[in-house]
């Protein structure tokens, strides 16, 4: 048979020149069964179940006020939709459509609906476009000439800002904590808005030294009180829960009230954001300032909850906001998110004061991709944030957290094995607390007390004051707890904790005084040794413990026992709240407790030849405070499955590089047990437990499913598509009422399901209603046209031509594409959907959705699990 | 026209059975022209200049003696081809091969020749198969339990080793240095085997103090000579010369009788088999005793070169054989790529010890993949070789490198200036450096020079010991110098450069002299200042520069001149040579100056109001060593074009976070004044004179063009294809042997061109050999099949059944898809290469060549410069 010599341009400009045999090609049973099934309902179901029915609005379902949204009706950027729609139809030779004028263009397409995932390819694609009409238009005038440079350095203002910003934030949440925190013991009558350390400075008193203070006034004394005694106690106690109840309640309301986003920790939501995914004013003002105000709330009411992990959604939606300043991130939602992870490392770097850490936070657990620009601008991010952070010095020290420490003691070979330790207990923890929190979540979800957060948060916090009160460790804050384990007995050192009791133990000073933690109880343990420091050059002697430590230990045994139980209830109450600092104390309560023990060893047992070489001096070679710091990076380890990130952030707040080696032991041994038990970090489960759409990239697909198992519409299901020149107006319209798809395939023709191209829902929405307003003559019965050209002798109503919106390069895979290969596309590209073919005939679609769905399905779990798309 | 309802699994499964009209469709010009066109030469030149005829042969064609040699042909692990041929093939339901089966397999599918680009999609597919394999066996028996454990940790147990051996190597390799450096100026006669330091400290001399030690022996000493004096001088200088020639002379005769692939440093090559290049020998085990010897020989022969660069190329060639070990990474180039990541972060941990700078250098510079999981193991595995060397204690400092310092001085706001500055002026001269070495190379390259390699490094050795000589601050080892530049002045800091000097000229100590530099020249320059240290509280008092200081200064320039022209020229001679090292102390020269000068600007200007805060005191507040680490870390950052990764590394070498704003502004300054001029760091730019197929993913591909431009075959060029069922087995191997393709797409058949799958080159040959020896009755006119059935009644002589080689899932684009998607894909999936078709119909094929050479065209390269592929 003689084939006709047609050549490639031939057919691919004329898809309308056929030969005349055309549709008399094999084709699957679905495309033939599809001609008359536009109107059957197919699962093909990549639609959202928050889908907002008017195409072109954008309002969100949940998050009230949010700055995106008055904007997508406005755009006033020229290059805008140009740039995707010159991508789309730029290779039309012969358009009759001249592609760069600002008429016939629709404002609104490249745009997403809330909950709907976003396609990077297509993001990127139109961002690059951009750049190239500025790069083209740059010579021609000075003011393009500035116009360029200021588009080619808006990333790094943009950052720039993002962390000086984020650091102004972090300083006066650390400044608003601390004093609300002090309120709850006392007020400094001279200057109210002063804590108790700033109270005290200004009376003139150089050194700080607890409650050795005339000009702050512990609640009983502002009564009249003596600040001693058992009705002085009391009283502290009743205010101590009351102001508890106050701080908590009005953390509830504001966040109930004005901003429901604003509550819990905020970094699932921003894995999934980052992962691709629109959740509008989740990252809006009004979430940054609730959130903000409600976290120095809710850290001030003592519940079990740390500011940390929150400071990251703020420093996000800063990021977000300051994105809507240069339009180059704030209308492109793929370069939006090389912002926001940015902001994510400027959060972890502004919590612990560590630049590094966050950038690997941010790279480790936050980002979903994570090019090397965005590498070199959250570094930038986030050690300007830290620097600001570390100028507003919000804790005195001259560091950006307060447990910040230095240790002068190398380790010593042996204790690897109580590190390691550290890590399987860390490790179980953390799995133990991620079981019961999501099974307690769950429970909230589902059962009635769902309907009261406030009554909940209410009686979480009283619970907590009520119990934490007495308990020396748990009444501190928690982030001075944290310190106080850390810290090193030494010379420099004054904690009470180290320094030397004499033998009567009425002479003894609290542990806890040096903290602002209210009027002296009458009776408290304190954990000193019967140790001497003669003069500033002796080494420091190890020691046996007196009474007082084992009264300490009793304590802090009792004080984790209380942490763990009340954080699993905590955590996932309407406010803000995070788990780094609720994790870090649980860990440096154990770590101590370890660490207590092996010190004791090795006083006890010197001769024992592990400790031989080191101990034998008599100086003390065990640093219990480092055990602390172990395993608290062991729990937290436990609890978020971070590892570098966590080992570098830890290693930033001690001084030196030696302490990599132990934090990394327990750190991998956590993360190893916590693995063997569930794949998952507390940020993933819930992830899971609220049915986000998040394709995790840590996890392997390890399945021998095929496209054609995975892909949509299934055997006897119709296939929904729009042939390129053969459907009226109306056809496409009832087909926009009666399926929610959000997109779909262009084909040559229905009878041979040729691929020509794709178009989305809301683009198809949006032409349609701007060509009926501008166009005339434009009825139902014009024929919608994606062909780059008109046939000469057009008959009937003018053609209504959508080409411009038809994305002629869609990703396309064959039927036997492994779906490992499938799902690294998906991840890979930044996927919304691929099209399936087999030699070169559309077979079907596949969404991200359908993705998600089939792991779950071959999970062995409900696959209706997966909520949006 | 009604279409038969076919369902979709009977077009799929039976390719075979088509509508009679099925030949008419239309079709490109060019797919009917190849009809009769098989024997046309065409361009679609993925070939390899190197390509070696006999298919599976598998001899490099560089680097003779490499372990990967041997093994390609002795594939034993049996699930290994059997992993990919399911993948390729699992999906055809009706298959009458088995695919379990041990039978019919072909040693050596899915290896590669020496010089081709991987397939990673391919690999990645292979190693899970593999892994679904292990993981269904697992519960069979206890051995399959064990092999399974084995299997899930042998990643980890890989870099352990690799960290282990690597931290073992650089320890040798620096006590190596250390001592044969020394040996240039005289012999611990007692134990030749010391060097100058350990002979001092074996002598009973607490503390190692320059010259003053009885038990080295200077060369003249040796030969009965005073150690001073004009005699002495010139016996001391020509014993360093002839030192230096010998060392040399021995590392570049090594290199080009054993190794010719372990000169350089090895990064742009290690940087190209990252992305997915096969280069067989360069990581090999003679390569690695090589260089470690050469890197000795080379630094001892006291040229400008440093041993940083070539470690990270010794720490690759250890993990590369390690995988071996391992069959999961030793037989799956894309799996063992992640060890390799690994080992270069181990390189640069050991070469700085700093681990996490060098996971970050992996991260930033080396790698192309990096997923998280690699993070994590690059990171244990950079903290085990550090820590190895750190026992190892080569520098008997408790450090792993030389030039570890801590200061304690804050720096004040102002000096952001002069660090800003210094950060432009390192831009500057890397941006020199490389455009001078870079034309340096190319007239090596091309002229009569190159063929003298030997005498080429004589001559560099001999100008460099001859200028170096009697300059002291060249004359000493670089990383001395390094650390001398450093270092701050203190009291702990007995320093030449910082100590007290009374004012008789006679009695100062040398600068210098606290280094093994040999004898004690006759009068050299001391830098001291007029400066008293009284006791040990006192504060550091800022002080007035001597005439030393001035002397210093000049002598420092002419070093600088010297090191900045000589680095040029030895860069790139056939010793192994790293560049980190005369980077860092050429910054660090520049540094120290721009230092030297605030200090005493401070001092004679201290009323000034930016210094007011801060120098009023008379303290001293400017430390000229911080500028020296900062104009190190900017000319560093200006020839490398590294940003994070070099800052946390210098950050690892001093004790504080505090210096990271410094750096970090020096670093950036010198990344975008460098960018400015040149987008390459040294090591793209030596990538790109050597014209490897590396794909940056760092630079953005900003054109319009599609996939439609770059494919073969352009037009008027004929297209090789395969059809599925029709060509016979001479059809094929004429195809063989008149093209060079790497692979072929099958196709239903030439007049439809619909794209069945694609079959690689080296595949067919293996499969076509092994089907001639094994299956009885297959001649030339047998018909290759490409089916997944064979027609039941069947004549002629029995078919050759290859569905088991065919990839039925390759990647396809569009021909309207644009470049820029093209270029990520490529970049993304690691392809290989990517097939173009319009409306299902194949048009052609886009290797990753064809992508390289695009760009160089756009960019208005010579597109002929990218070699291979």
């Amino acid at each position: 048979m003689e084939s006709r010599p047609l050549t490639r341009h031939d057919s691919m400009n004329n898809p309308l020149v056929r030969p005349p045999n055309y549709q008399a090609v094999e084709q699957p049973s679905h495309s033939a069964a599809s001609v008359n099934g536009l109107r059957q309902k197919s699962n093909l179901d990549d639609d959202d179940i928050h889908h907002n029915p008017p195409p072109g609005s954008s309002s969100g379902s949940g998050g009230a006020m949010d700055p995106p949204q008055g904007h997508q009706m406005t755009v006033t950027y020229d290059g805008d939709s140009e740039g995707y729609v010159s991508f789309a139809g730029g290779s039309g030779s012969n358009n009759t459509f001249h592609l760069d004028s600002d008429e016939q263009e629709f404002p609104g397409i490249g745009q997403y609906d809330d909950f709907h995932t976003i396609d990077w390819q297509r993001d990127v694609a139109r961002d690059r476009m951009r750049h190239r009409h500025i790069i083209k238009k740059r010579d021609d005038s000075a003011w393009d000439w500035i116009k360029s440079g200021h588009d080619a350095w808006s990333g790094w203002l943009c950052v720039f800002l993002v962390g000086v910003i984020a650091g102004a934030f972090a300083g006066m949440i650390d400044i608003g904590t601390s004093w609300m925190s002090d309120l709850r013991f006392g007020i400094c009558p001279e200057a109210f808005w002063f804590n108790q350390e700033q109270c005290c400075w200004s009376s003139n008193e150089t050194f700080y030294d607890g409650d050795n203070c005339s000009n702050w006034y512990s609640w009983p004394e502002v009564f009249g009180h003596e600040p001693n005694g058992a009705g002085a106690y009391i009283i502290s106690y009743i205010f101590y829960i009351l102001w508890s109840l106050l701080f908590a309640s009005l953390a509830a309301s504001l966040v109930m009230m004005f901003a429901p986003y604003a509550c819990g920790s905020g970094i699932p939501e921003i894995k999934t954001i980052l992962s691709g995914f629109i959740i509008r004013g989740y990252l809006g003002k009004w979430t940054l300032l609730i959130k903000s105000l409600g976290m120095i709330l809710a850290v001030s009411a003592g519940l079990s909850l740390g500011k940390e992990g929150p400071l990251v959604h703020v420093a996000c939606c800063i990021g977000n906001i300051f994105s809507y300043a240069f339009p180059k991130y704030g209308k492109n939602e793929a370069k939006k998110r090389e912002i926001l992870s940015a902001a994510a490392a400027v959060g972890v770097s502004v919590a612990f004061g560590a630049p590094i850490g966050g950038v690997l936070f941010s790279l480790e657990e936050a980002s979903y991709y994570f090019p090397l620009k965005t590498l070199w601008r959250s570094f930038f991010a986030a050690l300007v944030a830290a620097f600001v952070l570390r100028s507003i010095n919000p804790f005195g020290n001259e560091h950006s957290v307060l447990f910040y420490v230095e240790y002068n003691k190398p380790w010593i070979f042996i204790e690897l094995v109580p590190f390691i330790i550290l890590g399987v207990i860390g490790g179980i923890i953390g799995m133990l607390f991620i079981k019961f929190n999501i099974k307690w979540c769950r429970f909230r979800k589902t059962s009635l007390m769902g309907q009261y957060p406030r009554l909940e948060v209410l009686i979480v916090t009283l619970i907590t004051a009520f119990i934490a009160y007495p308990n020396p460790y748990t009444r501190m804050n928690t982030s001075n707890l944290i310190y106080l384990l850390f810290s090193q007995c030494g010379v420099a050192n004054n904690d009470n904790l180290c320094t030397p009791g004499s033998s009567l133990r009425s002479n003894r000073v609290s542990l806890v005084d040096v903290f602002p933690a209210g009027p002296k109880p009458a009776s408290l343990p304190s954990s000193d040794y019967q140790r001497n420091f003669t003069n500033v050059n002796t080494a420091i002697e190890i020691a046996a413990a007196g009474p007082g430590v084992l009264q300490a230990v009793w304590l802090l045994a009792l004080a984790l026992i209380f942490k763990c139980v009340v954080t699993v209830f905590t955590f996932g109450i309407k406010v803000p709240c995070g788990l780094f600092i609720p994790s870090l104390a649980m860990g440096s309560i154990i770590g101590r407790l370890v660490g207590i023990g092996m010190e004791q060893l090795a006083y006890n047992y010197p001769e024992w030849a592990v400790f031989a070489g080191e101990c034998s001096t008599g100086e003390n070679c065990i640093t219990p405070g480092l055990y602390a710091m172990v395993g608290a990076a062991a729990v937290l380890g436990g609890v978020t499955r971070m590892t570098v990130s966590l080992v570098v952030i830890m290693f930033e707040l001690t001084g030196g590089v030696r302490y990599i080696v132990p934090l990394m032991a327990a750190v991998m041994a956590s993360k190893w047990i916590g693995d063997a038990f569930g794949r998952e970090g507390i940020y993933d489960a819930h992830i899971i437990l609220n049915g986000y759409p998040f394709l995790d990239s840590k996890e392997e697909f390890s399945h021998t499913t095929l496209a054609n198992d995975v892909m949509k519409p299934g055997k006897n299901e119709s296939f929904y598509v729009i042939t390129q020149d053969s459907m009226t107006l109306d056809d496409v319209e009832q087909l926009l009422r009666e399926t929610d798809h959000n997109g779909f395939p262009v084909v040559v023709s229905r009878q041979s399901q040729y691929l020509v191209g794709f178009v989305a829902r809301r683009d198809l929405n949006i032409a349609i209603s701007q060509a009926k307003k501008t166009t005339e003559g434009i009825v139902g019965e014009s024929i919608v046209l994606f062909t780059s050209s008109v046939p000469s002798p057009w008959m009937g109503p003018p053609p209504l031509r959508l080409r411009k919106i038809l994305d002629l390069a869609p990703i396309t895979i064959t039927d036997h594409t492994p779906m490992e290969t499938v799902v690294d596309m998906f991840r890979k590209l930044g996927l919304r959907q691929t099209l399936v073919t087999h030699n070169g005939r559309l077979l079907g679609i596949i969404t991200k959705k359908d993705v998600l769905r089939h792991i779950k399905f071959l999970e062995s779990e409900d696959p209706e699990s997966v909520l949006f798309n």
